[in-house]
Parts: structure tokens; C-alpha cells; sequence
């Protein structure tokens, strides 16, 4: 796809709020109906979209009567336009996922990962995507399956699709793109695992359709992806969204960035935990353990728990206040285990969000390693479908026709 | 101005790196040089832009070699083009000035305030707008000035130009635009105090062509206003920039917004003084006798405007956390009352900033009231000038051309 900006306008537009007709999306993105039209065309030939044969009898009668004979006849994505790869890494697993264009999951891969190495990740990915490419040819989509996301957690070159740093796998300066696109024969992009499933929220999830939005994980780390405008903000120095390290904690607590008082040091699972083992006096009590005895009742457990939830919505409180999204989804693996710190979230964000930011929806949503591996396959979507919308954005590795 | 998108685009680049070259232009925002030069024309024959003279003699020679033979002539902006009013409105004082279109104040007026009654105000901001367009056609612009831009603090609805509610004016509800509008003939547009000033240095300040900064003010409240990718961030619900209300304080206070530990809180003006007065245990004491001890060595007093400061540097480490401008202006009544404080919030800011993000340029800068009238101003010329740019941005009251 060449994508010109109204080719891209249209495209997103019936991405999140497909079936519509041509009138409507000319309605919602602002240019004529004869422009909408024009874009429409080359994404109807290149068999990226489809008319929606449904609607198109009902309407049919229709047609006459549209003004300036413009067609009304709905669209829709062609989800057999092709396959996309995506593969989310942590230090314990890689799950990989081949979507449609519609972003539906049509196949899906998992591996235990023991250790950090590079080279023995790297050979899992790979063995990822092979498997799923045969699982992409018997599917038949009418053009081949040869664009991966990768997402990993830390530090991501997105413009060069090197991994600078990423904490939990131990990895610097990692040149995982170039590696696999090497290694498959497929382009590849990489991406912050965060900004990766806000990606996949954007496109096919919860946040489908909006402009203004947060996605905020919690878990082993505290972070989130911030959406303004439709675009993700990356910041002038590459640093944006950690609000893990926003200073609305114990200001007598030193945190490893440097920093006092950041959610992360008394809020991430490996602090909340370390924090339930004093309070308990056993140095060896399991997070699981900690968990149930929070459930059933230990209220100097579940008193550390609740403290984690005050901060957390104290710090998407901080969020609201700042750039006043239209919605937070909040989810991490810290979600699935510790689900019943929500109304400690939920309270303190009501409590410290600033007049009509206290509007913001919040939306607690635990989601599974595959939709962040959706994620993933997002990113390379909007790679190669939407290159106008990134004209700063992520580089793909490999392949001809980059 | 039609302003088609290529024209804004044009016109931006120009009020950012005037004089400069059609060629350079078009490197800058990634259009042909065929289509800036098609996009510059009717500029200049609008006269808004113009032929730097000075330059032209010396590429003269350059012409022949240019590449496809677009003309290297450097192009700059006509100052001449229009005349445009802005005026601040503070609960003391009303200050106006008349910008020529390149920026620069050609003339100021300013009247002390007594009382918040709004049809005193009206008329006062009405006497200032009269004296400065006589001095407007004094001047003999091109074009007659007929845009005028008011700013105050509060909430400000900039669809409707209503003054939803200001609370140091103690105004709800008040129908500004329209009035003024109505009283002076002209083109009336109404923002919010701190993001016209932002404006104002996006254009022709300290920001001057930085797509991503932040604006912070002290003082009496502590807000900000937050540019990001060239666009002034407006929340969902209207909320955004509120760092007064960062939680990073304090938690045992409680805030007038119903939070607690808020910036504002401690860091206020208001609310440092009240606590300068226990400390000293006297109840009368004024802000200057205050910042005069503090000066002097009062260890207890000093204490209390460096925790300020303290604050003031959580709050914009957050927001550098956060978003990640390249540049952060601190501004404000409070930085020229008690500029003292800078040392403590630079070294807060350096510790809680994470990674990359200390690298944000912190720039503390008194401006006085007639910079802050001048952002009104340069509200007035984005609207007329950059139609295109502002979408779904603030409303243009009376005249007719609109
Ligand atoms: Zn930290
Ligand atoms: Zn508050």
C-alpha cells in the first residue's frame, strides 16, 4: 500500500467502525464524500477492503437516492487481505500468534523459555514463526504472510528495531530485529511490549476507535502507553509514560532509578511482596501464599496490598491530571493474581483526579499473553498498512519491498 | 487565508526559521519543493509573506544553480501584513498589547482592576482594544486589525468563548467572547491564560518551533500547558495540565479540590505564606516581608520555600516522566516574587526524572504580563492564519469573513 493520508484516514476509520458506508466515513474524517471515494478505490483494488455484501442488499434500494450519486454501499476490512505474525518474549515464555487483517488470532504458538540467552530466544522465535507460517499457507490468505512484530519488555530503538536494554530478559543492545528478519526472510518491527498492546487496544480491542487514551500495566513493572491524538507519545528523549517512577509514594523510600517515593518501589510485585514477607516475619513466603492469605482475611497482608492499589490509582490519578484521556485500561500480569485491589485503585483515583478528569473511565481488564502478542502483530499492521501515519515512526527490517 | 494544509505547514516554518529558503522549507516538513513553491505563492500574494530583501541580493548568484530550478530566494514574514490585539485579564489588572503579525509589540496599554464586576472588566478590556486600534491605524498595517484575543485563568470553554468559571475574577459563567465581540466590532477569541501564553512562545518565544515543551507556572495556582507534537494537549474532558494537583506532596494535607497532598497545597503562593506566618508564629506577616527573610538567612522561613521548590520539581519530573518534552519553561508571579526556589526545584527535578528525561532542557524564565497579553495575541493569529490547523479548536467570534 502506498498509503496517502486519506488513503490512511479511510483505512483506520473502517478498522473501528466497519461496516460503513463511504458517506459516513467522509462524515467522521472530515473530506468530501468525492475524496473518501477517491481513496477508497485503490484500497478496494489492492483487496485490502471489501464491500459488505449483507448491507449492500439492504441498501441497494438506497443507492438511487444518495446525493451527489456517491455509492453507500458499506465497506469493510478483507480479512483475508493477508496474515500477520506476533510475538511477545518474557524472560519465562514466547507466545506468538498469527491475525488476519481483521486482527482475529488464526493460530497460536507457545514455548517455555529457559534463561536469557540471546541466541537460544532468538532460535524460539524463529521456530515460532515457521510454525505458524505453515499454518498461514493452509489458510490461503490472497497475499503471503511476511510481516512480523516482535515486543519485549525495557528500552526499544523502534527506528532501528534494536532492543537497547530490557531489564527482566537482561538483554543490551540486542539486535533482535535484523536478527530474525535474517533468520525467517519476513520484516520485522520491534516494539515496546507496552506500547505494543496499546497498539493492539487501538486497532481491534477496548480502546477501538478512540484518540485519548491510556493502557497502564502493573506487575513485575509499573508502566503504561499513552495515546494523544491518536498517536502514541514517545517523548523527546524517548522517555514517556513511566509512571511507575511518579513520586506519590513513601518519600523516605529509595527507589533503583534513583528517584524517592515511586510507585514502583513499593508497588511492583517484587516490593509488594517483599513488604508482605516483613509484615508476615517469613522470609520465604511465596507471593502465592501472600495472595490467599490476602483473600482470606490476614489484614496486615491485605493492608499492603491495598497500599499498592492506593498508589497505582494515584498515579493514573496523575495521568488524568495531566493529559486527560478519554479512558484507562489497566492490566498486567499483576491484575490477574491480585485482582481484589481494584476498588483500592478505583478509590483513589476518584479521590485525587482533578474535576471533570474524574469522568475518565476506568477499565480493569486483565488480558492474556496472546493479546499482548496481538499487540505485536498490530504493530506490524499498522507497519505496513498505515506507513503515512509513521513518517517518523518504526523501521522494518527485510524484504524487497520496504 | 483559505489555509490548506500545505499553506499552515508553509506558514509555520516560516514564523519558526525565518528568512528561509523554499528549499529548505521543503526538507523541513517533507514536501516537494514543486509543492511548497505552489503553496507559498498565494502567501505571498496574500502579503503575509514576503521577498527578504537582503538575502535576495546575496543568493542572487544561487539562483542559476538551484536544483529543477525552484527559486532559493529566502522568504520571510511580512510584519506589515495586520495588526492583532491581545489582552490578559487578571483580577488586578487588565493589560493589552497590539503584536504586529511577525510577533513584536508595537503598542501596550495596561489599567488596574477594582473589583471582579464583570461589566466594569468588559468595559475596561473594550477601552484598551479602542486605544491601541488607534494606534493600530496609526501604524498603517496592510490589512486593518480586526482580531482580538482574550485570556484569563479558569476554565475556559474556547468552542463558545465563555468563561466557564474563573475563580481568582470569582466569574461562572460569563459569555466574554460574544460581549467584546459585540462592543468592538472585531473578531473575538477567549483562551485560557496559561496555554495563550504557551502559545505565545511556541511562535514567537522560548519554545519557538519545539513540537514537544511544557509551560509551567507558579504563583498563585501552579498549572501548565503541554505541547505535544505541535498540538496543545486539551484532554477528554476538557482537564489537562493540572500538575497542581500531583499528589507528590504532603498526603496528611488535604487540598480544596477534595484530594490530597497536591502541589498546589503546599507550594501555592496562598498556601506558602500561610505557612511562612505559623513558622514565624505571626499571623500579619506579608509575602514580602517573607521572601525578605528568607533572603536573609531565616533558616525556618527559608525551609518552607525551598520545600516548595521541592514540589514544584516533583511535579514537573512527572511531567517529564510522563511526556517527555524536549523543554520545560517555568514561569510565573511566584519564580519573579521568590526566584530563590531555583535551585531547589532543578536539583528535585534532576532526582526524579528517569533515564533519558534528565536530559529535559529546564528553562526558568520570569515573563511579565505583557508576554502573557501577547499570548493572547498569538491565539488571534493561529486562528485566522492556521484555519486548517485547529479543526476542532476554538471559535471566532463577530466579523464577517468567518
Ligand atoms: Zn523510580
Ligand atoms: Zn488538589
Amino acid at each position: 500500500m502506498e498509503g496517502t493520508p486519506a488513503e490512511a484516514a479511510v483505512l483506520s476509520t473502517v478498522f473501528a467502525e466497519q461496516p460503513i458506508a463511504r458517506t459516513d466515513i467522509a462524515r467522521r474524517i472530515g473530506l468530501s464524500s468525492a475524496a473518501v471515494t477517491r481513496a477508497t478505490q485503490p484500497l478496494l483494488d489492492a483487496g485490502c477492503l471489501e464491500y459488505n455484501e449483507a448491507h449492500a442488499t439492504d441498501a441497494a434500494g438506497d443507492e438511487a437516492t444518495s446525493r451527489m450519486g456517491r455509492p453507500r454501499r458499506p465497506v469493510r476490512i478483507a480479512v483475508d487481505y493477508t496474515g500477520t505474525f506476533g510475538v511477545k518474549l518474557t524472560h519465562e515464555e514466547v507466545v506468538g500468534v498469527l491475525v488476519d487483517f481483521g486482527g482475529r488470532i488464526r493460530g497460536q504458538e507457545q514455548r517455555t523459555l529457559v534463561g536469557t540467552d540471546v541466541d537460544a530466544a532468538i532460535e524460539t522465535v524463529v521456530e515460532i514463526i515457521t510454525t505458524l507460517d505453515k499454518q498461514a499457507r493452509k489458510l490461503g490468505f490472497t497475499h503471503p504472510a511476511d510481516h512480523v512484530g516482535l515486543s519485549v519488555s525495557g528500552d526499544v530503538d523502534h527506528a532501528t528495531g534494536r532492543v537497547r536494554y530490557s531489564p527482566f530478559l537482561d538483554w543490551r543492545d540486542v539486535d533482535l530485529g535484523a536478527r530474525v528478519s535474517q533468520a525467517t526472510g519476513k520484516h520485522v518491527v520491534v516494539e515496546n511490549d507496552v506500547k505494543a498492546l496499546a497498539t493492539a487496544e487501538q486497532w481491534f480491542g477496548y480502546a477501538r476507535g478512540l484518540d485519548d487514551f491510556a493502557l497502564v500495566t502493573i506487575g513485575t513493572g509499573i508502566g503504561s502507553a499513552l495515546v494523544v491524538d491518536g498517536a502514541l507519545i514517545r517523548g523527546a528523549h524517548s522517555v514517556a509514560g513511566e509512571i511507575g517512577h511518579l513520586p506519590v509514594g513513601d518519600p523516605s523510600v529509595l527507589c533503583r532509578c534513583g528517584g524517592h517515593g515511586c510507585v514502583e518501589a513499593e508497588a511492583s510485585t517484587a516490593a509488594l511482596l517483599s513488604r508482605c514477607r516483613e509484615v508476615a516475619g517469613e522470609p520465604e513466603l511465596s507471593l502465592r501464599d501472600a495472595v490467599e492469605r490476602a483473600r482470606s482475611g490476614d489484614a496486615a497482608i491485605a493492608a499492603v496490598f491495598v497500599r499498592a492499589g492506593h498508589l497505582i490509582g494515584l498515579a493514573i490519578a496523575s495521568v488524568a491530571n495531566i493529559i486527560g484521556p478519554a479512558q484507562v485500561i489497566v492490566s498486567g500480569e499483576g491484575l490477574t493474581t491480585y485482582d481484589f485491589i481494584e476498588s483500592a485503585i478505583r478509590d483513589s483515583f476518584a479521590e485525587q483526579t482533578f474535576g471533570a478528569a474524574r469522568q475518565t473511565q476506568l477499565h480493569l481488564q486483565p488480558l492474556p499473553l496472546a493479546e499482548w502478542a496481538r499487540g505485536a502483530a498490530a504493530v506490524a499492521i499498522e507497519e505496513f498498512a498505515f506507513p503515512s501515519r509513521l513518517a517518523s515512526g518504526r523501521r522494518v527490517f527485510g524484504g524487497s519491498h520496504v
